[in-house]
């Protein structure tokens, strides 16, 4: 059995004990010496084993005395109700209110709970470089040419065989790989869109596809969406009813920026619903593999029977964000899709996809997403205290299963765009609430990062941002 | 002194010759123990650089009695005239062609003179692999963050770097970085035109820029253009009178598909022009390394005073098609480039920048460059005769002076789509006219592409179509 074996074994019985009430706060923890006699590990592995107990903010050290659950309980808020916006159609302008923000947090030193990406220490930096070397040294003189869309062949079978053990049926020829998931959308968007036309979306959505839609100069219907459970299907059928509805873009899978979920039966009455009307659904799935459960929770896409769902992946979120790469299986789109790729960029960039496809082959894929589903679970504990703990009073949160983002509902007298003037001359980016919709709506929101590799400068700016939210109150 | 330079000044000395008249058509060579002599080199590099000179069309072996200069000599057909558009705007609807076309060529198999890049084979590939594995095994952590917009920091210092060796003054933060330069010239359109403007440009051009407009709605106004100097001045001035424009798409560098160079001065003179109505100028600039001439041209951007110009360029044509890496100095439309970059595919992938960068610090280049350029000028000179050879009397051709595009106007009666046709039965692709206007003219004009490394297939796959052509002569 390995050390590493062996480490993750630990934290995760440890953290089994604690979560199952066995181990109470302010318990003493079993010492180290006890836990290298059960478990056989090193007395290296299991403080390590503790540390990362520790940074979790699930135990703390006590001088002199070792290690005890942490004494104040894990306190839970509620959660933000299901939003209701009204079924009407509307322009989209949210460009500049994004890119100031963005460009307000660019700074490397800012604490970036405002960042799309999780931290770029979980990934494997090191396997991820060799694999590129190895791929680059081998790299063949016509894979320009070969590479045209749709893509590295053999990268498009590793993802097809992904999506074969997730009980898909995506055959590689079926994948258009794209720069990015970004591109994928912006593709999808346009093979099943024109502008003006009218786009079934979320409330709150990602602003990534906001921008998307404002720049082709579409129109959106915001449709509600469970912070648990994600879009609602009575909401959206009457969009459909309503008005004429080109497409309707989904995350069914750790939305952004809710971290819903979509249980597997309403995936599939998503899909029938939009059959019967023979309307597009562009999935956005790029945390999927970022899943708190037992299993990878299944694509809507698996679902379709009638080549409407274009589905959208990426590598950026859970292994590689440098690398760009994302990939779209459009369905029946998919001739119209490959041609807007030609239009869009040629074709994508041959080494990130070769260096990628012989990561897949050997760079332990699976053994990376364990530990960084670990680390951020943990995270999560840690930020959801945190927030629970410094946040004003009445602040309510969402319950991710999934992904790396937490969505915080503060009093309503609370401007989060205030906020995040605020945190930001504290050195702390944050994700402002009216990023999210084309109403300005969720001005007492904020998105908040707990993908970062050091959760205790985390927890510390989470407390700074709760004290000056408190300060806001009015 | 290095083999490869000897061989390089082999050819050149005995190639100088030849044009000069000193040795004429069906004069013996000098024998190959005369030029080790003279030239000090080993008699397999001197047989090496006469089998080149060979491939090229301008030498013949004759057997057991040596090397002669072809007994045929150069026949050099009429050019084609400027083109004469008329002054009026036009949607664009030129997709369904080109998609057809490019995808009738896509077949490995195909003798390529239908494509729009050269052969692989003539890329230094072996160096290029091993310095993308030298950059991929020091790509740091964090390059996924700072590499974002505008991109990699050290690729565009050296790219600011050959921009100030051409005498043109673009800082590294002026830069943008791509997916290539069809990106560069998406987002140089998105920056300065809507849905609906009119867009200005040379007629013949690249289907790649008709088809960008087309997809964003907006309409053009072609505007003559010599297959000599490039877009006519007073064309364009009556252009910018009588319609709205709003922005220019030029090539002055090698147009493709005329492979006209816009003389300095014009160049002084377009910029001051466009000037004057405030009009952008997107210079799309990707042949500029392949000169035949003394040095490379300037862009237009050089005489750029008011920021108006945004130049585009890539590695894709000169170095590696496969890493996908253009660039965009966008001049006063920077924030706004930078940020359609965001919403188009996030960020370039840092891996193809590091590697780029790394062989453009340690790779020679330079050297590289050379000997493509030599290889393109004797392809050219083969390309050309076997045209004036095989083609139909009456064809007129262009003199490229430089890129590895030839623009072959044909007697009226051949049509140039039905000529594709018969071509691509005989495994050979041309890129029929219609394909680069708007209107679907230059339905007698075919583009050959002469950038193959076989110059021989080349040479035999031009008299198949020049007799086809022939046979469908009427």
């Amino acid at each position: 059995m390995s050390e590493t074996y062996r480490y993750e074994s630990i934290v995760r019985t440890l953290r089994g004990l604690i979560e199952r009430g066995v181990l109470r706060p302010g318990d003493r923890m079993p010492s180290l010496r006890d836990t290298r006699e059960k478990s056989g590990a090193s007395i290296g592995t299991i403080m390590h084993a503790y540390a990362r107990l520790e940074d979790s903010g699930v135990i703390e050290a006590r001088p002199r005395s070792g290690y005890y659950v942490r004494s104040r309980p894990l306190r839970r808020a509620a959660e933000p109700v299901t939003s209701s916006p009204p079924t009407v159609s509307t322009d989209v302008d949210v460009a500049n209110l994004v890119f100031d923000v963005l460009e307000a947090i660019k700074h490397p030193e800012i604490v970036p709970l405002g960042s799309a990406f999780p931290s770029p220490e979980h990934f494997p930096t090191e396997k991820l470089n060799k694999a590129a070397a190895e791929a680059a040294r081998r790299l063949p003189v016509w894979s320009s040419v070969r590479d045209l869309p749709p893509g590295n062949a053999e990268l498009r079978r590793l993802i097809a065989l992904r999506y074969a053990e997730a009980g898909v049926d995506v055959a590689p020829d079926d994948i258009v790989m794209t720069c990015g998931a970004m591109e994928a959308i912006n593709l999808s968007l346009n093979a099943v869109a024109k502008p003006g036309d009218i786009i079934a979306i979320e409330s709150p959505t990602f602003y990534s596809t906001l921008l998307s839609i404002e720049r082709m100069g579409m129109k959106v219907v915001e449709i509600a969406t469970s912070p648990r459970d994600g879009i609602d299907l009575g909401s959206l059928r009457n969009a459909l009813n309503a008005l004429d509805v080109a497409a309707c873009v989904v995350m069914p899978n750790f939305q952004n920026p809710l971290g819903a979920l979509m249980p597997d039966e309403k995936k599939r009455e998503l899909v029938a619903m939009l059959a019967r009307t023979n309307t597009p659904l562009i999935e956005d799935d790029v945390y999927a593999e970022l899943y708190f459960g037992k299993a990878k929770p299944k694509p809507a896409k698996s679902f379709d029977r009638a080549g409407l769902v274009l589905h959208c992946g990426s590598f950026a979120k859970s292994l590689a964000p440098g690398s760009r790469i994302g990939w779209v299986a459009p369905g029946r789109f998919k001739p119209e899709v490959e041609r807007l790729k030609f239009i869009s960029t040629i074709s994508t960039p041959s080494l990130p996809q070769a260096a990628l496809a012989e990561y897949l082959k050997h760079g332990g894929y699976e053994r990376h997403l364990r530990g960084f589903r670990q680390r951020l679970r943990g995270a999560l504990a840690a930020m959801t205290e945190a927030v629970a703990t410094h946040f004003p009073a009445g602040c309510r949160l969402t319950q991710p299963q999934g992904g790396y983002m937490l969505w915080v509902e503060m009093p309503e007298s609370i401007d989060a765009l205030r906020l995040h003037q605020l945190a930001l001359a504290e050195g702390i980016s944050i994700a402002p609430g009216p990023l999210f919709s084309v109403k300005r709506k969720y001005g007492n929101f904020v998105r908040l990062n707990y993908g970062h590799f050091n959760v205790k400068s985390t927890v510390n700016a989470v407390r700074t941002v709760g004290h000056l939210a408190g300060d806001l109150l009015r």
